[in-house]
């Protein structure tokens, strides 16, 4: 578990496009075992491509850690794997942010959920559209997940780091991140779509 | 914001059939981070392909002013995006403005949202039409954005001065606009099926 | 409007099993722009192919004079779309007009809709027979549009002066629109399947 | 309709398993055009393939006499169709009688029907198994449509005196009946699956 | 009818896992013609393969006598069919018994039936499993009925017996039934996968 | 079924990263024909790969054990293919383990049951996606199980020495299962992605 937040924390410091970390912690709260807290810098109702894309790259950041660590992935994963995916897919589905299908829209019933109607809506799109769309989500996730584990494989001494000393004192304050993680300036990484 | 409504702006008045411009802004109201308005000249109960192509051309015109000046998209074409698709949508499956499919009406359950019964409705056509609609609708989205974004590259001086002026005063009426965008006449394009 | 109006009564008048034109206007009425009235010669209990061809053609007749004048087509023939799908898909599904699907009746929900249990019925048939029966109503549609715009550009000066007499008038009567349309005898059309 | 109903009765009186002619009428009742009435030699608990298979002939003989005299179809025999597709589609999917699909039962919705249940049941197999469903519908409905087609050509006098009578007397008992049709004797017709 | 009963009893008889045959009648009972019933010979909480693949063999013995004698089959197997299929559809999808699928559960709605929420439930999995599925329980019923049709060629004497004492008494017990098909002992039939 | 549940303890006791034992019996408890207990030694919040690898082994062990035994299997194991099907299925779609489709979430209605709600919710992938996971499913299930069969082959002697204890004794706690099982050491299997 700690080397699970410490890879969320990892990829939030040194992803260029990331809100910045506040803290970092493994006491269980409800159903979470361990939380990774960033500090939105401004309310974010237009969000750029490049945060969405490493916003991705800190939800993949626990699951790559444990795959460099362990060499096995967990269940531990599953609501990031469902938040990352969710947002991929508003990234080629809402926000036409796939070259490849271009600026259309496509609609499912996910979005009116709150009027009590979502659930038998019919999706407006082909079957054709829908392995596209699953297509562009599935290598979107598979690029980013690929460069959060080069990005930690770059920096494993700073992931092992900050994982003993969660297990150590369970919770790390921003500035006391910042110091274990040391030297390590954000990466200039360039995206390419 | 400021690019994102100067190329919404740009395009209006730049496209042959678009509605004249009324005024811009970039005053936040409800959801909505700005707005262009335009004036209908007449009541649109008949929509001839070049207007409706043109209107479509105005809706993307914010995204592809944010591609030009900052090379990448944002989530702010969210609403603009779900708009133009559902008029190329309108043009493909409604009004029979696609040469490839035909004079074909294509129905789904959407039109029927006020009867409360639209949610389960069969669309009454097969999955192999359904992926040519999806073609047709993404490829008639693809040229229009590629067109626009012409445009704009064309245009870039009086789209950079639009969005200094607005971002300094904040709202422009249609007159200010013209000014800024000067000499620049309506373009004689040419409309290709 | 008058000349979409002008194609309807042209086609009427000069396909050969249509039901005789009544009058023409352009005075809008609800949703409607104009109309075009026929008299049906008797209760059409029992629609002929023939006949059922050549009500199609009417239909397509505006669409088919905005093309011929305007080189574009509107949002206008919504409508008439609508009902020429319609009365295809029941020549194709229904009554076994198509020589390649042959004398098969396809079941959808639509039939059942005053008993308040359409919308989620299951069609009785494949995906693959959907795209037949599609096939089948797009090319009879498009093949039947062919024939009207033919009838449309061999007629030109008549349409034309139609067209000019509604605006002048706004309502034409039958034997208004014979003397205008003149020595233009129905042709003998031979309906090919 | 005369001719459409002389079909029906010449198909019923040479069709080696067909039920016995009763009368046949062209006195509308209802939404009927006209009716031909045949006697159920005993109660139908069980019914043989080549019984079914000249049911259905017997159903698609007023079609067939259309072709033959007016050479085009009409919207009259949309009931026929259906009720033929209905049997065509039991002998394939309840009964059996496909060599091709073989001893497997396909169930949809329909038979639950009375339970008011029947309009969201899935169908229990797959969309390929749905077309081969189909292609046995079909080819099944064409070989009866053209069995049935050279029958009546073979006794196209029959038909026509048939239909001459029919309108002169509007309804013709099985005597009245047999007596036109004269010497033809039911063909020994040999049933292929 | 008595044919069709008797071909139930011979398979019973003859087929090595089936359970032993209480009695068969002609009698009609609600619906059924005809019934042949056999003595579980303990509570089947755990079926072999072996076992219902002779079951089903035993279901279609009916369907296969008919054919042997009259060549051709009649719609009084329907109830066969659906039980022979139901069975054979729980072999692949939910006791693991094809090969070609494996040890995998496929579920679809039918189970919850009891719940009242059977109806609209989604199968959970793809298209193309359907067709894997249908496609093994197809070649299953189609090789039972092949085996069955040839152990009944084998005893068409002892099948004909049979129905003739059927026609004559209406109801024979397991003895009178044994003693009719007399030396014949059940086959040492090795089941293949 | 004393083999079906030594095939489940020795597949419990060997494998590596399975729950110790607790104990098995033979005695029916409601539906269930016997039953394999095993001790989970800590709560499991977070399940790792190579944990819930080998809980699908030890649930296929019964039947594996069935077809070692008697060469055919039986429908005992409905129930352990179900959670198996169940749990293979979480690896793919909710937890990421399939290499193949990487890190996504794939939703279908199942989680939101107990809103009531689940029936008719749409999945949010494409047909062709459904197949990748069918395929992972499928080919993770038949590993897995080939696995344990080869398991149960090597340790013939053990799974025949505790079917003869189950069948004389009932129950065999955690204790007399090892002294039965003896010397075999949990194998060092190294599992494979």
């Amino acid at each position: 578990m700690a080397h699970h937040e410490a890879g969320h924390a990892i990829a939030a410091s040194l992803l260029a496009n990331a809100d910045p970390l506040d803290k970092v912690t493994i006491i269980p709260r409800g159903r979470a075992l361990g939380a990774t807290e960033l500090i939105p810098e401004e309310e974010h109702y237009n969000l750029r491509r490049s945060y969405v894309y490493d916003r991705i790259g800190v939800m993949l950041g626990g699951r790559a850690a444990e795959k460099l660590i362990f060499e096995e992935v967990s269940s531990g994963a599953e609501d990031d794997l469902k938040q990352a995916t969710r947002l991929a897919r508003h990234m080629v589905t809402h926000w036409g942010m796939s070259e490849k299908l271009g600026p259309v829209a496509f609609r499912r019933g996910e979005e009116h959920i709150f009027l009590g109607r979502e659930m038998t809506q019919q999706r407006d799109f082909s079957e054709h559209t829908a392995r596209l769309i699953d297509d562009e989500i599935g290598s979107l996730l598979k690029r980013i997940e690929q460069e959060v584990s080069t990005l930690l494989q770059q920096h494993r001494p700073q992931l092992e780091a900050l994982a003993s000393a969660l297990l150590e004192k369970e919770t790390l304050e921003a500035d006391e991140i910042q110091s274990i993680i040391g030297r390590a300036q954000p990466s200039a990484r360039v995206i390419r779509s």
